[in-house]
């Protein structure tokens, strides 16, 4: 390589970290929660580059607080244990064992795996679930409808829960002293009964409690579509108003569901920004929160 | 019940409250390291006793930190996974699949139980591995000499480890914000490997590091006895040279050495008193704190 | 005595600080505001269970604050120094040479001997008056009528003062760095003139001022009765509109008047409860603070 | 008055404040220990005087610590209370009597006055005694000899105390939070007996302990003299050497004693400078501190 | 000097020290803002006096703050540099060559004076402009009217400004730790073109900015009269209304308007008390403090 | 440009960022001392990216003192004053009408541009001389000997100055407040004599006072070269044995002498690392911080 060109790109690079300053400025000190998952949870390569960009955001003066859920580990351990994973129109019931099993993976195995892999990017990282410092208590979910068969049932999807009060000290503790909180999925209630929680609710739950700047979804998509088979109709901008009406027509279903649900509850709640990105593109997060362009879709309310 | 023997009653409790005081008044604002463990575990009476105990060390100004291990529900689970428990001259060796089970079991399981129990009983708990905040590093053990078969034979346990750093910041730091930290004994080496502690060995280090006023760990036997067939034989207080010798003589052997060397280590490190206790004494942590006679074994240096 | 039976008197002892534990910490951090007067401040041993008891709320995290008066004593001393006691309507009055007195016994006696006595138990008292810190401004009470000899007179009582404005400050500074304050009843007024003060409304004021958690008032009765030759009428919960009857009854009638009027005054600026308990029962503050039963009285608004 | 004399004039006030800024600078956050005592604690003048003086040093950042001792007013109300007062070799002997108006007459009225007097200039005074937050254990002193009727005899001189142990936190915390410590001489020992304290003392080890920049001891003379006869021969600056050599030669003595005894065993503790002055001059303390000249004797290692 | 006249001399001056005493106590921990001008500026002896009040005034507890414009220096080095000084309408026209000078004397000569004037007095003081912590933003004033040769003109003065926003935090944060903020009257824009600003206004702006207790301001008359020729009719307190009025009667006028302005504007923002003194009388300041008299004139709303 | 290409150099932009993060970490919470000067000084694109390297290093928790010399400007100004500017043996005579020029270009216009600039880019810059906050203290220096005419002279510089004492707390105040100090090379003596000081020896002292990480000298050169002709022969990392030898050989020489005696100074007061960079390059700090290159010649001990 020739000298010249050689510190032309240099100097390329550091005009590079200069760009990052007026986004640097605007949220030294703020809230940035992040749910973690899909890809990106499990490709070696983007598990490292999502974790440098955590600790990057702590070194500049932004507070991260990561969330994350437990994914197909839990059906992997659980069937390794002889625990059949029984659905009920498509969804998850959790009996007891089954809950025994969710805990395990995900306050044991993956919420440790993330502490370790942002520590070994030189963060200090503290794994916490819901009953960390009282940090949420929960409620077990009213039974649901789906149709199943051609008709509606009622399903009791037994030990899952959603948020009832979100006490956010331990987190602005740990943060305020340098630490960053990694946080599973996991709820108590007021009986002490462990329950399943959906992880992007409680991530924008958190985010609303903590008044984020930004909540970001990692997904393994490359946004939301406007079409149903997709590519060419990526929306940069979702308005809640559109978010509902897509969800209507089934455009956004699934998995996605829970994730704008998470992002309507943060921005009703007061969080600033929140973005459902590709978590398959390296350093997708630094992309987001430090080029003008944005990548996957906002939705505003 | 007649009104007067009840005032009397009455007032004998209040006494006993100020009995307390002395020792309240002297242990204010230390550290207490508790190795929890045995019976205390896992009888849900003594589960509940030995956590109010905790909390109320906390609310009157002491530290406590707990430390726990994860003994037979390692095993069970494993069993359950259809994982083979190998021992070699007696020891768990703990390979690769192993050690997720121990880090799912110890992390997911019986650290969150433990925080749930405190935090029912009115404190704050916060669950932490070595890993969190970078509590410990650790180092692969040595492989080490066993007799079996009437030879010796060398044995690598595979992925257990001892203690290379201990950096108690996160501890202080919860502590310090009224948080009651509960450590599983589970380490990281350099490498990012994750390694099985022995929690006595833990606990003695901790105690160290912090430089605890008391290390107590909670046993299923009534103490150390200076005979084989023991009862009438408990020793009050045994000192390290006195220890050393029964160590020799197998009269304390099994997992009552470790133990004894937590104890020694600790008291080398600078703690003030080591303490062997019996879990299955409902309350034993209060009667030796705040009574006179004590109960167990103090190990002197 | 055998082994058995005294480690299960020991378990019973720890059990009896467990009961404690709901409410240490539901008053953790709280004011409890404390009339010493009547035979506690007298008899050797109920003095010193007092004492115990005001340094056992300060260890586990509650800001006792201690207001008295000066009882016979003052009468005592003045007649050894050959000044007379002269009542009008049953009541002191206290003219400069008597106050004199009245100052040198509260503030160099009776203060200096219950912080001598605090101080023997293990606590930090410091002493104050009115004065110090500019603790309360006070201001003469106007002349008061009074029958007597069938008609009524109208009194000035010399140099007794109410509290026109109370400035908590150095209770406050004084808590907070860890010191019980033991506070006598002596006013200043804006001219510097000594007033000989209530204690009783003294400390009602005071616990009004600090929204003081309880104020608890010692008394030398059960507590109030609801008939006049009592003893079986104890009111256990006494409301403001019965005290303003069995005031105009006159069953609520001398010394304990100003005691249900410092309750009423407390509990309108806002202290949580009031009690008025028997002095001469050991350790009577604990057993109304720590045990559901409660004794004595509990005035409420 | 005509009005260039008047702005003269007051320019002339002006340039005495600014003559005071190279001592206020250079003494700003320094302890000052002062001694109260004789004619400054009777005339009203002086008394009020020596309080504005005092609040001025507050208010430019300089600490103030107050200690008085009680004089003649415990004669008084002794012979009041008709407690005779016996004297051996010239010296108060102090029964348990006689203790009790002394406790009385410091900490109820003069330290009261003392309180009150500095309150009325705008200061934040509290009173104190040796009790109060610890602040100086005692211990009663051996029997003297004392040379009676030509021969010498060995006095006990019953409940009077030197001082064991100086806690100064209390003294610290006070004057770090604004307030004004007003101190008596009274000192309590293990055993909780009470001691009566020379005051002169109690404020010489005081200012050790606090490292005072000055201990400023208030007489009723000028200063110390070289010759008996006085006047023509006041010492401005006196070495320990001479001071002692003085003692032995009986031209320092009586009441004169303890205080240079005071200087020196404060300069020994590091005081920096310690002054007996002639509190019959109106602001003599002002005087000292803030002239170039000095007045009265300055006492020197 | 006899010595008996020396010591009445010097208890005279602890007397008038004493007698700020009320003076110190009001005014501990508030701002002062004080617009140094004019002769005091110049002559040796008002300018260390002016500095010898100022450290004063900051030694005993008030946060004195200072603002300063330029004066006929820029225009002797204007001259110096050949750079004509242009006026329109009795108005100094600021080009950007005779902008730049104005910043080099106002910043790099007078400011730097006076912090080393204040310096040399025991102070520590800190030269700050409107760039420095972005301590105030201006904008470039519209072109004013004026009357010239008997007809209206439009006039652009150039590069002149007014505070557009004011953010004080570097005056506050500097003052807190114990050092005197010197401010040149120099402002920038949104766009980073400098401004020359007015002095007096910019004191005024930043008194309301600090809700300072007072604004001074120095002149070099004896403050404001009630007729053209002045002298008999001094106004010692002039209200808003008043001031209004003399300026459309043109007695108040030329620089003296700015000053009048700047006290209305800083009462307006809720600046306590305003006033205009003469500044050739040494130690004014400190009369108009610590007197009960004032020197010039109070501006009141 | 292809929406492909522009997602992957945006992922390479990312990167950029993460490829820095190890060195904000080891960075956070250290001192970089940046002597500011040559091109990078008049260059408007490279003045903008020197502020905005400074800017980034204060956002990502690193602590900028900048430190600047006046250069060109003075020559410049002091010309159009009608000012001589005299040099003996090449070096510049400071008489007093000169000092006063470079005191105001320094402090009054290159300083305030600096603050300007470095505010434009979103810092907040206060701009400091050696006399603010008393941060120097100054000596004149003695006369030097110069060849001039092949012979030796002694030749007194005049008002050129070099530091005695330095006191770098306003440095640490605003720095801990979020401030980034400019400095100015002015320096002051006991007498409050202005001195002109080499910008380069003030660097290098404030370095060492501040116990700095980094010192940074911005030059108009690529570095030390080996051989008079250069280019070739670029030294990366100079020792201070070599150092010497170059300057010994007039390879080092003029305005390189004082950089190199700078970083020599600094190193020997416990500066870690000291670096003369090439200014011209843009972002020439940036380059030498965050990249394992490193730019220009490192001057180690």
């Amino acid at each position: 390589m020739n000298k010249l060109t050689s510190m032309d790109d240099l100097i390329g690079k550091a005009q590079v970290l200069t760009e990052a300053l007026p986004y640097i400025r605007s949220f030294a000190g703020s809230y940035f929660v992040i749910k973690y998952g899909g890809q990106a949870m499990v490709n070696e390569d983007l598990k490292r580059s999502v974790a440098q960009d955590i600790v990057l955001l702590k070194y500049i003066g932004i507070n991260p607080v990561v969330v994350h859920g437990g994914g197909k580990e839990v059906t992997n351990v659980s069937s390794r244990m002889g625990i059949e994973t029984v659905f009920a129109g498509g969804l998850r019931v959790t009996d007891e064992e089954a809950m025994e099993v969710v805990e395990m993976v995900l306050a044991g195995k993956i919420n440790q795996q993330l502490v370790g892999l942002i520590n070994s990017q030189g963060g200090k990282a503290v794994g916490l679930s819901g009953k960390d410092g009282h940090l949420f208590v929960s409620r077990k979910k009213s039974p649901i409808k789906v149709w199943e068969g051609g008709q509606e049932k009622t399903v009791d999807l037994g030990l899952v829960g959603e948020i009832e009060q979100l006490n956010p000290q331990v987190v602005l503790d740990l943060s305020a002293r340098g630490y960053i909180p990694v946080i599973s999925s996991l709820g108590v209630d007021a009986q002490g009964r462990n329950l399943n929680m959906n992880a992007d609710h409680v991530a924008g739950e958190l985010a609303g409690a903590l008044q984020a700047e930004k909540l970001l979804l990692l997904t393994d998509v490359e946004g939301i579509f406007e079409k149903k088979d997709g590519k060419e109709s990526l929306i940069s901008v979702l308005s809640g108003k559109k978010a509902r009406e897509l969800i209507k027509k089934e455009i956004i279903k699934g998995g996605m569901i829970p994730k704008v649900e998470s992002c309507l509850q943060a921005l009703a709640k007061g969080v600033k920004k929140t973005h459902i990105i590709d978590g398959r593109i390296k350093h997708c997060m630094l992309l987001e929160i430090f080029t003008d362009k944005g990548i996957g879709t906002m939705v505003v309310s």
